[in-house]
């Protein structure tokens, strides 16, 4: 085909465990991620099994829709892989020995002193148009084939093996006929919901330039991805900045990071950028904020020490809470939160104290307070701010709504705090 | 469609976020996997962007080659969310406002304190002809279509909001037409490898009878999922006991649950059945071992407290750990791990101490104490075991290691444990 021709990719993965679901299609996520950066469409994921009908039928349709076939998987020894066998037939092509390949396999086996069977040079078979790709980490090669101004080519499924032969081989034929790039950078927001954020850009959605902007929801978090395509002499960013900048300046603190910032990455280099020390108290989320924070290499430089109190006797003895309080209160409640996050300053001494406490359920609720009330404070300077919430979903989905939430009330301190 | 006839399904993922490759289609996997224990076929899955022209395409081809077309995605609120449009057109029907669903969408702003904006209810737009699902963690409702013997089902896009929708209400609705069923049972291993596994039941799987056996390694766990395929009036159990026994009499204490059992449920179980109190002191794993045990319901009778001693003033203060033995041998060794167990007993009063120090990187190793190495103590009546491990990795699967290896040592140590 035409080389500077945008052309359009269909990822056909073959292999029955995927469509049992024992595996997921990792495959189809690692190539569409190379290909956008190549500025190469992706249109059609497909799956299919092991079978040599459906999978001629799903060659049949691609071929009708796409101009790039990448096939994963089905070229190894066994019976059932038949990917390399049909395609050639669809092709009306022939199979040969490639010396090469047998060659390659036989080391391979050699090194490994394995005995080679008979079946294992059926993945040395490939036809003379085909470009045979070497796999450096398995027996079985993979092959690109130009036909009737389109592309076929086949990857072994192990990723281990596909991705290196990607890398290594497809990348730079592909790259070499595209003129073309896509980029993305994603806008990530805590704090509003999508309808919101859509509302707040509608104008922007609606005439969306060079640049697209496509809302994605999950985890009470909105991301905002931002794609650019452009000739590969541009630079992306031109056209993605000024977008990015207006987005801003209507969202302000709500969008909190960009790409594969996490709110805990966010939180952790705030806690650097202004030298503060950070201690925390948890009961409900049993330890899953500290987990969070921990997760950010060097940390430990500001985060001092956490306590998951999860006994009324805990929140006692270790953070000071007073028994009246608890008694009058609740364990649940505005004040013991208040309590909790001034008493992990006293005993640590840390800069901040951040705690939290709540029903996360499924047991332990009331009218009064239901399953998914929690109660978040932060304690600085000796005195502290207690925010009230209601989350819903099941156990894990109400500790993770709360840790987030715990994390991003956080972040907003920070980023209004000047420490002298 | 007839009742009792073995369904052919595809599932049409609908999201150009995964044609970029910026997430993963474990809803196809998910929705495989319980399929396939209705003993129903899935032949295909496919992935469309957010493209009505394409989507479109995809729907006539599926509705050629399927009997049963699910798809994920595209249920939201904002523009370029098309599915339910593009199918009900494809259908020929049309869309009328389903007032519970609106009622419900209501409600769940309400709770959340949000406005309620003009493009969330189109989430509650449905065809009359419609069986539809209500989603109790969003705001997408999905829906059943039955049209010209094929069944369509809309599902939303987070796992979160769909695998919930599917368990509860497409399940019992395809189980009931379905008169052949799969059944699987999981067998979940910790402690010993892939190979060894498959070495004690070799000959079980060379000679596989009707319950069918298949290893699968991940992450330091082995799982073997027994499965059998069978009439509706006949009881799986009955062909898949005796292989599991079997197994169970071979790998003795080494398999530790079943299905979705986890260590911290099983160890969450112990605890209560021997009604012993637990503390937990976490340095590496910053509160990861708190977190995966207080996702238990109902963990707070057995699970008194945890210290999350990231700082060694931490261990000195909170654990008594002496500060001889923090400079002698220093902050990852035996002696910090044993001191910490013991200490987190005497503070707490807990029968069980468990305590972990290490290394999780990717900075703070050295020769003598390499990132990956790991310290886990267990202090009961008045001593303490401590065991060292290394493991391999980045940071948050070192953490994980580690969690997961001091569940284990608590598990095993309470299956010997017979408390007075």
């Amino acid at each position: 085909m035409r080389k500077g021709i945008l052309m359009n990719t269909e990822i056909i993965a073959v292999g029955s465990e995927l469509l049992l679901g024992q595996i997921v299609n990792t495959n189809a996520q690692f190539i569409s991620c190379s290909l956008s950066d190549l500025g190469i469409n992706v249109y059609y994921h497909t799956v299919v099994g092991d079978n040599r009908n459906r999978f001629m039928e799903a060659l049949k349709i691609a071929s009708k829709r796409a101009d790039l076939i990448i096939t994963t998987g089905g070229l190894g020894p066994t019976m059932d892989d038949l990917t390399k066998e049909t395609i050639v037939d669809f092709l009306g092509l022939k199979l040969t020995l490639h010396e090469p390949s047998a060659q390659a396999i036989r080391e391979y086996f050699k090194k490994r002193g394995r005995t080679l069977t008979e079946n294992n040079l059926k993945q040395a078979m490939f036809p003379e148009e085909a470009i045979v790709l070497p796999n450096k980490h398995g027996t079985a090669p993979g092959a690109i084939i130009e036909k009737d101004d389109k592309i076929y080519i086949m990857l072994p499924g192990p990723p281990y093996e596909l991705q290196p032969m990607f890398i290594n081989y497809v990348m730079p034929y592909l790259a070499e006929r595209e003129n073309q790039r896509i980029f993305s950078a994603v806008l990530r927001i805590y704090g509003i919901g999508e309808s919101a954020v859509e509302e707040a850009i509608k104008d922007l959605l609606l005439n969306q330039t060079v640049t697209t902007i496509a809302p994605l929801a999950s985890y009470g978090e909105v991301t905002l991805r931002l794609t650019v395509k452009c000739r590969r002499d541009q630079d992306p960013l031109e056209f993605i900045k000024p977008v990015e900048d207006e987005i801003r300046r209507r969202l302000g603190t709500a969008v909190y990071g960009i790409d594969d910032q996490s709110l805990e990455m966010v939180v952790a280099k705030l806690l650097e950028e202004k030298g503060m020390t950070l201690a925390i108290a948890e009961s409900c989320t049993g330890g899953l904020i500290g987990n969070m924070l921990t997760d950010v290499p060097g940390i430990s430089k500001n985060f001092l020490e956490g306590a998951v109190t999860y006994s009324n006797e805990a929140k006692i003895k270790r953070l000071g809470v007073r028994p009246e309080t608890l008694e009058r209160y609740g364990a649940v409640s505005r004040e013991t939160a208040r309590e909790m996050a001034m008493g992990i300053v006293d005993t640590t001494g840390a800069d901040i104290g951040l705690a939290v406490t709540g029903i996360a359920g499924p047991g332990g609720g009331t009218a009064q307070k239901p399953v998914g009330l929690v109660y978040i404070a932060i304690a600085m300077n000796g005195n502290a701010e207690v925010e009230e919430f209601r989350f819903i979903g099941g156990r894990k989905r109400i500790k993770n709504s709360t840790a987030k939430q715990a994390l991003d009330m956080l972040r907003r301190k920070l980023l209004m705090t000047f420490y002298a």
